[in-house]
């Protein structure tokens, strides 16, 4: 047996343990395991695109676990009524090659993206940032919001998205938590949302090289949080942001972030800071109030590997186990046949229909 | 929802449709699926290995279905009452990049190899072939004897293994299918169980360069389905049998093979043989009667689609339909955090033990 998260599950889990605490948890993890990054067996996710969006799947281990992701990318999936990203991933034992549990991850990416981003940013941004734009009011926007409002403490949240309606539905969203003091600004434009942000978010999920921002939008001192751009011909910066002598680029994984990211439109020679590297003391962080630092966020197989220990860990403790016999159990391990000993005398007539589709 | 095959799935599936004829169909769909081999978008597996074993993600596309196969190996599994080789895989929509179905393949899988065994032998194989010598009775061998003898008329059975009992497992399992005139032969040796076989199925789980058979044991006209050796250092067959001047050696996926396969001893340049090809009638098969066809069987993710394909559409040919709820269902697709939404009035006051582990 393997235990199972499904929706549900997830859903018992975070109303468990508070959604803000479950994502300031799951970045404590997921900080926890970048600063052993090279106890990591790395790879590059693997991809299978089509004209219609991305198929990937995302593995890692460090020896004593596995983890992989599936994820697919699919951005016309909103007007079909399907969502763009969905996920689901396993944990397994190294030793045994057993899978341990095995998870929805489509809430749980949403999750974990917005505490990495936040992790990032609390080790990357002006300390006294309060004012965060979000540009791009889909699926990610309000987990940006609820990590950065609960670990960094931003009060004023200035919103754009193309769609008004996404825009509206964020703040509908937000006024529940009822944050005392905290405002939220939909606008006009991506240059008036970002217009004096400490803090720019970009969300955005179109498959192209798009250019949210111009190098006009960006102040001195502001961190940009680039998610939205993490495939192969997918980014959301104009190069001259990235080209900035002020500027200075985080990336996860560099040779993923080298395909993937923002980073895919500068020279192979480009310098980047792996952000391990900052944790570890080994490489510098921001190193001035004036300066703009960019992370430039594919999201990486850790960070879900992370997720994925924490939910093992959460869903025994708050005994939310559920389990699914995905795995045989057998008595004698070399006698799988005795599985289905049953069907042995079951005459091979032919059944209808068989033949090759 | 995504449609859920556990063990107790696959068995009431198998049960409906017969052992036999099970793989008998699933062979046929794997030959249709090699027959289309160029529409495939193919990749080697991705593997990490430990001192263990290993675990694999092997995925492949069609531009219509994707699928991949989690598959372990972990060869002293047994020695703690594991299973060798565990394994489940997914089938997806390529244009909307959602799971269709969530399966598991330990069973599949060791019904799909001996299919794909069969599948190979009956192209390569001496039409006239009715011995055969099965070289390792562990949890593969049962499938194998029912695929050789369903869809090649095996009718003699010559078994080996260092493992006395297993032995006996295979032929106390065996038995129950009552089969007319076919006889089983526990073998004392390697050497013993080959004489006279026309084809040879190596199914040994060591996870080392192995020699199981030596160049002596091998006759002119011989078919070796080398089953057991898919990993780099997991070799059975000793290097000079692939040198002979009268072998010919057909792979899956040739760039695969390489890695892992028999052939890795070779050279690079060393010839060897699509199986697809064979089937699109590109390259000959058996040359003669007197020829050694060699098939250097690694197993191959279209294997696993095929599989996949074959279930989903089982499972509801025969109402055995069950579903899980991996992925989220939305009314507004943007609004992600609605699945939440109930938590977000929660506390956000940090739960006991929630500290990074």
């Amino acid at each position: 047996m393997v235990a199972y998260i499904g929706i549900e599950g997830i859903q018992r889990i975070v109303e468990r343990v508070g959604v803000a605490t479950f994502i300031e948890g799951l970045a404590a993890e997921i900080e926890a395991d970048y600063r052993r990054w090279n106890d990591f067996d790395k790879s590059m996710r693997h991809a299978v695109h089509s004209p219609a969006g991305v198929i990937e799947l995302m593995p890692i281990s460090d020896g004593r676990l596995y983890s992989f992701k599936y994820v697919n990318g699919h951005p016309q999936n909103t007007s079909l009524g399907l969502l763009t990203v969905t996920a689901f991933g396993v944990l397994a034992d190294v030793k045994t090659g057993y899978p341990l549990l095995l998870s929805e991850l489509t809430v749980t990416t949403a999750l974990r993206t917005a505490a990495m981003s936040a992790l990032a940013a609390r080790w990357l941004a002006r300390p006294d940032s309060r004012a965060m734009a979000l540009i791009g009011n889909g699926a990610q926007s309000e987990f940006q919001a609820i990590a950065f409002h609960h670990m960094l403490d931003i009060r004023e949240f200035r919103l754009f998205d193309v769609d008004s309606q996404a825009t509206a539905k964020l703040v509908r969203n937000l006024h529940a938590f009822q944050w005392p003091g905290v405002q939220f600004r939909p606008c006009g434009s991506t240059a008036e949302a970002v217009r004096g942000a400490d803090i720019v978010s970009t969300l955005t999920a179109d498959k192209r090289k798009a250019t949210i921002l111009t190098p006009d939008m960006v102040s001195p001192g502001m961190h940009l949080n680039a998610v939205g751009g993490d495939c192969p011909g997918k980014t959301e910066l104009h190069p001259d942001i990235l080209h900035r002598p002020d500027a200075r680029v985080f990336v996860e994984f560099e040779p993923q972030s080298r395909m993937e990211g923002e980073i895919q439109q500068m020279p192979a020679g480009f310098a980047v800071t792996e952000f391990a590297h900052v944790l570890g003391g080994a490489a510098p962080g921001r190193g001035s109030a004036d300066e703009v630092t960019i992370f430039d966020s594919v999201g990486f197989a850790l960070e879900d590997y992370s997720a994925l220990r924490y939910l093992y860990k959460l869903q025994r403790q708050y005994n939310q186990s559920r389990e699914i016999d995905l795995i045989p159990h057998l008595d004698n391990p070399k006698d799988l046949f005795a599985l289905l000993a049953s069907t042995a005398t079951v005459a091979a007539t032919p059944a209808a229909g068989l033949a090759s589709a």
